[in-house]
This record gives structure tokens, C-alpha cells and sequence, in this order.
């Protein structure tokens, strides 16, 4: 049994602590929060706590807060040498405090709270100070059905800019469409589906094998009428860097 | 019993023909394409012919083929005041021949000939010429189960705009994160169950809503640290633009 102290009240604490409580090879001792009333409408029989100092002893601390809070809550903690994860694609290992060992476990999904999540289908990136650590970890994220994958500091990096990418651009992309087609009397529920499907394609096509659209077949006459209809100087512009950038994808490959 | 004659052997020629096979409504009579080999594996009773002159008198003729022959077949046609349609999102009505009665039957979807697509989840945008053949097409699209929709080619237009953000250059950003990753010994696969779950996410939320992020919150450190990573200047460009978008959409409105 893997002991579990958990660090902050917001949706990754939240599903953590959720999917904790139905495993069977942890249990999370105690939830701290700053503020007692963001956790405190769990009807659990967790020990809850807003007294940093009151931290019983755990085999995993996981500090699930925001980024900017993470550095100051690790220095802290009343405690040494024990084991201290955060939750952030983006923090760096380092910035926590170095009185304890230091690792982290990323989650990499977008939490919204009130929407349930399966950590079966959530990568759990794993990045460790001292190779004893990862085994513990691995089992934490086993237990909560994820799938593990063993990275280090310049990956997770990686992995962050590319989560940019595909999950806060890529609803940008779905905003736009939708500022147009509200434009135009258009109900954006119709392109749903497609959204749906486009996600989809890439589960078995590579991104690259699964493009089609005027940008590709290079279909100037489309892309023309396309810029001609963008009244909005920044979508035209956005419209433009994109196929340019298919097009560059594709004419050098193809 | 609505009668059709299918003109192409695309992929939107072949699931359409698929779909009609299984529907009790509609009996695809004839299946025209140029080279017949191309629809000859189709081991069907459907009569099969690549003489355009051998097209036989049906309720609707189908034409599913590239945007730059619809004009041309539509004029190839051996008979007047029949009711033609094309299928696509961005070529104008007008552009068929009139010798006809002109229509659009657009399934608004990305279609792979190789992937089963399901026409319940796919919408069928149709727009006409003639009042009277409104109710003909919508029992067409009713018979493949698909969810109608009226349309006027203003509204065609922009659906096809807004298509190409969020399937052409969506598929795109997925391509850049693809090459990000790649180039960082990441695994790709890691970043799909969260293309995945933002897909999934506007079936409940506003692409608005469901923004987060370095851009939306303005977190100018990791904006910094994600430029500085960006080697291609063209992933750097699309970055820039992209988060200017989502600071001038939530900067603006929240």
C-alpha cells in the first residue's frame, strides 16, 4: 500500500484524489489545501488540513497546485528527505526545494473539474532526481490504470510546447470557426462531427498521411475565395501561415 | 422507393454507394464512372458503365467527383430537367450546368476510402434551386440517417471555410507537434489521448470555455521559454500568432 499525502484543492488534486479513492494500492492520508472550504466538501474520511506543519508522514507528497505556487510550497514543507512530486508539464525539477527528493508526476490531459476523467487513457510522464524513486511512481500511476512513460526534464518540455499545439491552438482554431460560422448564420454544432473525426484520423493515420484540404492539394482558387471571405485581419492571417506551412510540409515530402 | 444514379468513384462516391446499400428507402440503379475499373471491384448487381450516354432515367443523379469536373460532367449529361446534385462543399451551384434542376447534397465529413464512416454522425447540408426538390434530397439524406440541414450557398461558403481550420489545419498543428516531438525523442503517441479529449471537449463547452493555457493566462515566462525552444521559424510564427489570437479573444472578453 502506497501511502498519499495530497497538496492543493484544484482539478488535477481533485481527480487525483478521486481516482486515488477508488484504487486499491493507495490510500491518500491527507489532503492539505490553504484554504480548508476548497476541499472541504469531499465527504471523505481523508484527514484534511490547511496546516502546512500538521503533514503527516507519507511515502509520496504530491503538490497539485499552480504553477507559479509550486517553488514556494516545496520550500515549505516541514519535513526532509522524503519523496516530493509535482503534477506541471512545465515547472522544472529543480525549482522545487532540494531539502527533499524531488520528482514529477504529469498527467497529460486537460482537467476541467466537473468533467469525469479515466486515468486509463492518460499518459502519466514520469521524471525522477534519484533512479530508486521510479518504482513507487510507476506503481501510483499503475494503480491508477495509466499508462507510464519514463522521460526526463528536456522531454517533458517537449511534451509541453507540443501539448500547446494540439490542445490550447487547436481550440483557438475551433474558436475561430466558430466566431465564422456565427458570422454567418451558421449553427457550429454542424461541424462537430469533423472535429470528432479529425481527432479520430490521427489514431491510426499520422498527421502527415491523414491531410487533405485545398492548402494540400494546392487549390489556389479555393484558397483565394477563403481569403477573399475572411473579413477578420487575424484569421486571414492565421489562414495563411497554416497553409503556407502545409504546403511546405507537403511540397517537400511528397 | 427514390431512385439514384451515382457519377464518380471517390471515396464520397463509394461510401455513399456503401451506405445506400444498406438503406430500405433509396436503390442506387446505376453507378457511372469514367474508368470503370476504378468501380469495378465492387461486386454488386448495381449496373455499372463508363458511357456517361448509357445514364438511364432516375429520381436523383449523384455527382461525386473532384471540384474541377463537376462543371464539365454536368454538362456531359444526356437529358434536361432532371434533378443533379453535387457533393461538394466549395464548388457553387451555379457552376453546374442548367440544363438541369441544380442542387448540393454535401456531407459535411473527412472522408478516407479505407475508414467506415458512419452517416448518422455526419451532417448533410443541402441547398436547392427548386423548392419542390427540398423534400426528395432530405428523405435521401433521412435514409443514410444522417442529420439534415438547410442551407443557402452563403452558408455552404463559410461551412467549408470554417472546415478547413478544424480538420485541414487543425490535422496541421497535430503535424507540427508531430515534428516537435520527433525531433526530441518523444513519442507522439503519448499527445493523443489529449487531441482526443479537446476534441471531446466543445460536445459540452464553447471552444471559449474550454480554452486554458500559457496564452489565455497570460504566463509570459512559459510563452518565453516555449519561443526559445521553437527552432523552425515557422512553428515560432504560428505560435506567436496563435497565442496573440487567444489573448485578443479571452484579453477582450473576460
Amino acid at each position: 500500500m502506497i501511502t498519499v499525502a495530497l497538496i492543493g484543492s484544484g482539478n488535477v488534486a481533485t481527480h487525483l484524489y478521486n481516482a486515488f479513492s477508488t484504487a486499491t494500492d493507495v490510500k491518500v492520508v491527507q489532503w492539505y489545501s490553504r484554504k480548508l472550504n476548497t476541499i472541504s466538501c469531499h465527504n471523505t474520511k481523508v484527514y484534511k488540513t490547511d496546516n502546512i506543519d500538521a503533514l503527516m508522514q507519507v511515502d509520496v507528497y504530491i503538490i497539485a497546485v499552480k504553477d507559479s505556487a509550486i517553488a514556494s510550497i516545496s520550500s515549505q514543507l516541514p519535513f526532509t528527505n522524503r519523496l516530493v512530486v509535482h503534477t506541471s508539464g512545465s515547472v522544472g525539477l529543480p525549482d522545487m526545494n532540494k531539502k527533499n527528493h524531488r520528482a514529477v508526476f504529469y498527467p497529460l490531459q486537460t482537467f476541467t473539474k466537473t468533467t469525469a476523467v479515466n486515468f486509463a487513457e492518460i499518459p502519466l510522464c514520469i521524471e525522477i532526481e534519484r533512479k530508486a524513486d521510479f518504482s513507487i511512481l510507476k506503481r501510483l500511476a499503475k494503480a491508477l490504470g495509466s499508462p507510464v512513460y519514463k522521460i526526463n526534464s528536456q522531454q517533458r518540455s517537449t511534451l509541453h510546447l507540443a501539448a500547446v499545439f494540439v490542445n490550447n491552438f487547436t481550440n483557438q482554431l475551433y474558436r475561430i470557426a466558430h466566431e465564422i460560422a456565427e458570422a454567418n448564420a451558421v449553427d457550429f454544432d454542424i461541424l462537430k462531427p469533423l472535429i470528432k473525426e479529425t481527432a479520430k484520423k490521427i489514431e491510426t493515420s499520422s498527421p502527415f498521411m491523414a491531410q487533405t484540404g485545398p492548402a494540400k492539394r494546392k487549390d489556389t482558387k479555393t484558397i483565394k475565395k477563403h481569403l477573399d471571405a475572411l473579413i477578420n485581419k487575424e484569421h486571414k492571417a492565421i489562414y495563411q501561415l497554416i497553409t503556407q506551412s502545409i504546403q511546405n510540409t507537403h511540397g517537400k515530402k511528397l
